[in-house]
């Protein structure tokens, strides 16, 4: 199976890159740089092995061309690509193979919602219909005949994991607040003086609080398409780790639930999840899921308030990891082939 | 003027020296510690330089024991020493000189809950009721009369400015959330593996959430005292930063509340406080009040949810930095004598 | 096969536990920890995941005791005990299993050199001859017949590797100087002052330099049983990061030597080594290596002076996965398995 | 007196505001950016306090053009320019005010050794004899007379202050081999992709070895001026912190020189100096010396070898710190006026 990489540069394709490598049914990684073609690997990347190498083979050990990857007839697409660039890029190989986008340019059906998060019009509104959004554990079903997939965002698998057996229970009341902590890879690997190691070390801040967040808008609209009714209050922060997201989530219990229901609520959704941790005893650090694509959820009841925490890695579970998941489900493989479990210490 | 300062090789100590030797109305540093009396000041903190030397003179630019400190007759006593050790520790300079107590245990007076947040009766109930609690800008008028003072906790002081002034105009409902963000500082400098590099670094994590942290006592408390009736729901988590303090907390807008009415509630609360800004242009980042005694507070409306954002140093406006302040607001000294309110880029 | 872990929740130990986890061969890992005998692993570390709960049914998924070790009849014993500790504890097992110690107890055969880096006689100096020092590409032959190993030290490890090639061929002046910068976690994993989060954080300082560091002592001796006749010059400096080391050795060239021929000597002691790299383009850096066990060569040339780069993960080529590269040469195992060669970005 | 900042918005110029908010001789600070006149100061750096706002009225709170500043008349001109553009754009005041030039323009007379380093000839070859290089221990008689000082990169201000004494005395060998470890703020504050954060946690590498640095360059044309014959091998490593430098030189002595003696060396040179401490006790962490202008210098002798640790703030000693202190100089201000000696812990 050859599995192409767009944006193999970027930090989704790098992770990407290092994935496929280990997956036991890709045997040509087709890793693409309209910017870089031709550079050797090794010289884009001195962190990947002889492994990858002998993957790369049919590109030569280098990055690509588009041109060149359209002649090499990939079996599945992923893109790493930004924004708007991303829907118009990939178009080409629908109908032809699989595409898995990590771009948000095909996760908000409504073109009105679309808009709104990122000032212009869907890129490609004659493909979204057939967009399935790629929340893996939640949308296993309709990921397994998808042709084009969604993959989500970092916040908002962090945020919906351990909201969505709560909403669609309805055992809590409408109003939700959350604050994401988040590793800076999160905003990409263009070069902004913003994220710069010396703007970003020894400093924390909060960032686009409320509905000014394009993951706000991405959050509210899957959990309004499954459970309406719910406000999400969005508020993100910027921490300085290279890898690694922490969510800490508040709602309010609507009736006299007991710490049983809810273990046994979170129980029905996620066990037998090989990617999901229910975790009973202490609370979950970032390092523990750092480097896999789990997602570990705690939570603490204080009253009739319930805290839930949920740590991912964002690059992983929240990217790169969880697209290998959907390739997965999509081809008939095993959920957990090519995908780390084990995290840092 | 002669200042001791008991527990000087904690990071409060630390601290407390540094600024004292910029203060212009302490001549004498008298540091104590009991573990490493004897030992040369510029051994135990290269980071010194000559100018704590020359105000050292009396303490022979050594480490004091607490015989030495009785001797000397401080004008002021500092105590960073431990929770459950100060109290007892600092009771022999009642009466002889104004006390100012870093540690939680003045500052809370009612048995009951110090022992629910501590696990112990208050040390010292004796000399409780004479403790004023010394968050400067709401208690100055007490802070210039007290003799014993109870040094705000570093989450307190940076929950309680932006919130005091909503929960005294009445304008919020009574469940707030508070998500606070800190640095490993706050920890102390006591050797716990949990606080080493490797444990923290690439990772963040909520801890002790809800009731379970001590300073959610402090902080209701300090609520309860002043207006009755709110509901505070505190989240703490360790970030991997050396020091920095930043709190979201999320409230609901009682009323139609106009955003002027936001802006004037605060105004009249802050304006014209040389150590708390008012921010309406971003949101405050840690970085701009490290090492300064400054609280830089923004807020960002949702509908009828506000979002309140604060920043301290935890090791200055959170302690060490508000416990000089509060010297100065005693001694009747300028309020900024020897507190930098100039932060990093 | 059955692996033994003594020191399990050490630093080497947690390290030993992921890389056994993806490891082949092993079928059951046994963790022991005297301090916390009985608590479930999933507590002690929840970083691991399914897949080391699936490999520790012997252990009942929990830390085990030296007793129930003794009980259990390992196939081989990694340690990752303290220094001076480690022989007298692994002792009982020889003769029954291999074992590969990780700490200094046996890679000093002198005892006068041993006494003179730890400051005490070797501990169990009755099998001090038996070991083999288990540098895994210069003793192979070794290797593959000892019952004893140990593993060498970080330090040594990325001081070696580029040095033994060029005093082998002897093209090279006797004087020798290398600078070592290390992350925290050569430390090890107990609760010092010295390495807490705030210590470390936004500070690198030398320490420990000339003979006065062990891993000088355990270098020179290394080079004088090869090649007899150099003076290596050691200074360590402490950098804050987690997991990485990068050694930068400035050597003299003694004879005309051609930038070829360094080549070559490089190419016929590593060509075909599956974790060792000789990068022509760029200087290796640290992350290339995080979390392999591979060790990144380069190097510079300045008129008659030659500069040599390594970079290796000190936990991994510098400790654990270096054991694990020994225990699959000792027991006939591919080389490469269980241990990562893709590193970081 | 009036100082003018070219290139406010750069790490330098940040540094600069701040030191200049403190210093009791400046009455106006006049901050420049070309690329973004006009902005408030508090909004291009909200790390300032009112303090800074109450010394730019004349400015209007504002950053200025370079036509508002030529109005405006500064006594002293500080340009935190890049290399290549700030000798051009100073080149108008000259004649008419001090220039104190942060870039390289003006460091190396030779025009050949300039166009080594810097690819192209020095920008004002007119100018460059009146240059005096601005090493305030060294070269303190030369500035209190210029019109234009060319202040010292970091890595050479860090590495000829331990090393001056020695090859002025004449007692070591011609070999010198220098490790210089930096922060990421040596680099400056353009968005490049390899100083983001993602780029530089966790990770380590040396760069540009040997005469490929154009600091190389510097540092030898400085010794050569002074003590002809040596020859310096640089090789700087990039190292995840803010702000810091530590550097390791190694010399090989000459004669049977005593530890006396050598003690002897650095007291001639650096006694009374207040920016810098000869430390004989332990050795010098880069954190001590945090938003300081000291540079701290320890050793160590190994047999005929000394090792020499220097650490200093490369934005202060290195770079805006000791700008300020040559502008003391030349204005016959006590030397630390404005400038802070104590350091972090």
């Amino acid at each position: 199976m050859k599995a192409a990489i767009l944006g193999a540069t970027g930090y989704t394709g790098l992770v990407l890159t290092r994935i496929l490598t280990d997956h036991p049914e890709v045997s040509q990684i087709l890793p693409v740089s309209s910017s870089r073609a031709g550079t050797p690997l090794l010289e884009a990347d001195p962190g990947i092995s002889e492994d990858t190498l002998a993957k790369s083979t049919e590109a030569g050990g280098k990055l690509m061309s588009m041109d060149e990857l359209l002649e090499a007839a990939p079996d599945v697409v992923f893109s790493g690509l930004p924004h708007l660039k991303s829907a118009e890029i990939c178009a080409p190989f629908f109908g032809r193979c699989p595409i898995i986008d990590l771009s948000a340019d095909f996760r908000i059906k409504s073109h009105a919602l679309f808009e709104k998060a990122y000032g212009v019009a869907p890129p490609r509104p004659d493909l979204l219909d057939q967009a399935v959004y790629g929340l893996s554990e939640w949308n296993r079903n309709l990921i397994r005949k998808a042709d084009l997939i969604a993959n989500p965002g970092c916040y908002p698998t962090g945020t919906l994991l351990p909201l969505l057996p709560l909403t669609a229970a309805g055992i809590i009341e409408p109003e939700v607040a959350v604050t994401a902590l988040s590793g800076i890879s999160g905003a990409g690997r263009s070069a902004k003086v913003n994220n710069l190691f010396v703007e970003r070390s020894e400093n924390m801040n909060a960032y686009s609080p409320g509905k000014t967040h394009r993951h706000a808008t991405e959050i509210q609209t899957q959990i309004d398409e499954r459970s309406p009714g719910y406000d999400i209050l969005f508020v993100p922060h910027l921490i300085p780790v290279k890898q690694g997201m922490a969510i800490t989530s508040v709602v309010k219990l609507k009736t006299r639930t007991s710490d049983e229901q809810i273990e046994a609520i979170f129980r029905k959704s996620y066990d037998g999840e090989p990617f999901v941790r229910i975790q009973r005893s202490g609370i979950p650090e970032t390092r523990q899921v750092r480097n896999t694509n789990r997602c570990d959820i705690g939570w603490h009841r204080d009253g009739n308030r319930l805290i839930l925490f949920s740590v991912i890695d964002n690059l992983l579970k929240g990217a790169s990891g969880q697209a290998v998941q959907n390739m997965n489900i999509r081809f008939g493989y095993p959920e957990t082939a090519g995908l780390r479990r084990t995290g840092e210490f």
